[in-house]
């Protein structure tokens, strides 16, 4: 995660949605100013004066990195996609993913709706050839570090051939976030053992055995947050769910303690001392450290963040997508999706 | 949680597969005993000189409570359902489900092969009428207390009307449990608008709200741990891989939270005052409270523990298949699905 962003390439030059997020243009203003600090360059996508004020008066060599591409609409958080894509084509998402298209930079980022960012780079840029249906990755905390799990619901109803595509793709993600050499990958299932699983798991699990990757096999749920594997492959659905859950556990667990520290006078003194502890499990499941998830396999590099994304996160989505495109992500996707076809 | 286990009834007569669970006999035993000193009769399937020296020289009043029915085999935790269904009859899993077919006791609790528990079930039981696919019950925690999860795995590649069905059951099953009037049901899925969802859980929703159930609608991963339903329906891939990640999810924050204390000698001395909050959060997440997960739907009452439950949550589960017994569980489930067929 650290491209080279003092020497000028073009790997450094990144679109924002500057109104797709919930506290947009405010988050997403400031963290395309934390990027441009560190030598990124951003054109923001949105309404003039809506971004003009917060970086007028910036210093000037900050200033010079970043630059406003006018987008009078917008597409709202709970907009439908379909529909934003039809008639929503002027907004911040439309026009940016366009200058994307026209590669007038090398990545777009939003965290804005995530259904209409799918929708529009599925229609603007199109899927990379070979590729069926794309994919969301998102980046997990497991005992080793951080791990990866795809797809986190940018699609349902998957087909075996889907689930393996996913699994080359997280492979080369991992490679180029992680540097590992030779990811290995897990097929989620309710089971370890092999003929556990749904029709559509059995059927990729006999597929990934037959391919070049590092399969693991089958992994359960309770593996996921262990690292035995690098790459946690699944249908969008349960993927969604899984991560969803996840976040409402931790959270439950979190206001759980925090609540019963409040009720116990002792506790509460304990708890002073407790404090770099709850914040260093803060740290590790703490989603801003990457930033955003990847859409992978559109013939693009977008990046989706949460919709609550602070600005750190901003950045490092927009830092992320800057190494992807110096590492050639996409590339090695297409090269590894036509191997996989020989 | 409280049948009246002191007036001696036919509910208060359970089968315990003694051999089945990773600690059997001895935790199964041991389970048994502590029903039996709160006035349930349990009769024992397994080896009669694995089980009788632990129960010889126990007091009368006891003793008599608990009698073994003798069974040369017994099924491993790891053994193919169905072969051990065709080879495996003679079980302490195979002779205790027999039984409870019979009329010889009102409930049979195992701790064994859940996939072997639910094909010796559905072969010797049968399905209760109208109900296409059984469906394992869990308790989660939630932040109003407990609510109900179903299906944690009995079934992958469901149809719609199994999930209504499902449903169905749920209700019941809260009713008993949790003496909720008018349970509150909700169909997991990617996101809570309506026509978020696979094309199971699509037509699954719409079903759904044609029935007389109390339904909410669509929920998402992270409301399952907020109670704002009682009952959570989804396909079993779903349930056993949220269970099982929530489970791992737990395990990790928990050791997390260790780790950094064991490295921080100030944290060190906080951990002193907050381990009454440990001991309180751990309470919240134990599922030895209702000791197993029914499997509901066929012609019997069933319970499947944890294959590492300890002696605690075996009686409890033995105490649950009671309640189920004297509420009439089954009966009630039988009849709300006749009803929902007019």
């Amino acid at each position: 995660m650290k491209p080279s962003a003092d020497t000028k390439n073009s790997s450094n030059r990144i679109i924002l949605d500057a109104m797709g997020g919930d506290y947009a243009p405010k988050n997403e203003i400031a963290g395309a100013i934390l990027a441009a600090r560190e030598g990124y360059e951003v054109i923001l996508t949105g309404k003039d004066n809506f971004i003009y004020p917060h970086i007028k008066d910036l210093p000037k060599r900050i200033k010079e990195r970043l630059s406003i591409v006018s987008a009078e609409d917008f597409i709202r958080m709970d907009d439908n996609p379909s529909e934003s894509l039809r008639k929503k084509r002027n907004s911040s998402l439309g026009i940016g993913m366009q200058l994307l298209k026209e590669g007038k930079a090398s990545a777009f980022v939003s965290a804005g709706n995530t259904g209409a960012v799918m929708a529009f780079a599925i229609f603007i840029l199109g899927r990379i050839e070979g590729i069926t249906r794309p994919a969301i990755a998102g980046f997990i905390p497991t005992k080793n570090g951080k791990g990866i799990m795809l797809d986190m619901g940018a699609n349902v109803d998957m087909k075996p051939e889907n689930l393996v595509q996913f699994a080359t793709m997280g492979v080369n993600l991992s490679k180029v976030v992680f540097r590992i050499n030779s990811p290995v990958v897990g097929l989620l299932s309710i089971g370890s053992e092999r003929g556990k699983g749904n029709s559509v798991v059995k059927i990729a699990n006999e597929m990934l055995e037959k391919t070049d990757i590092n399969y693991y096999g089958l992994v359960e749920g309770r593996d996921i947050f262990k690292g035995i594997v690098d790459v946690v492959v699944c249908d969008g659905f349960v993927g969604n769910t899984v991560l969803k859950a996840s976040e409402g556990l931790a959270e439950f667990i979190t206001s759980s303690l925090k609540k019963e520290i409040k009720t116990h006078p002792v506790s509460l003194f304990g708890s002073i001392f407790m404090r770099r502890v709850f914040k260093k499990l803060k740290e590790k499941f703490d989603y801003s450290e990457y930033g955003g998830a990847p859409l992978l396999g559109v013939n693009g590099n977008v990046i989706i963040c949460h919709g609550s994304s602070p600005p750190l996160a901003i950045k490092n989505a927009i830092k992320l997508s800057a190494l992807f495109s110096e590492k050639k992500l996409n590339e090695q996707i297409a090269i590894a999706i036509r191997e996989a076809k020989k």
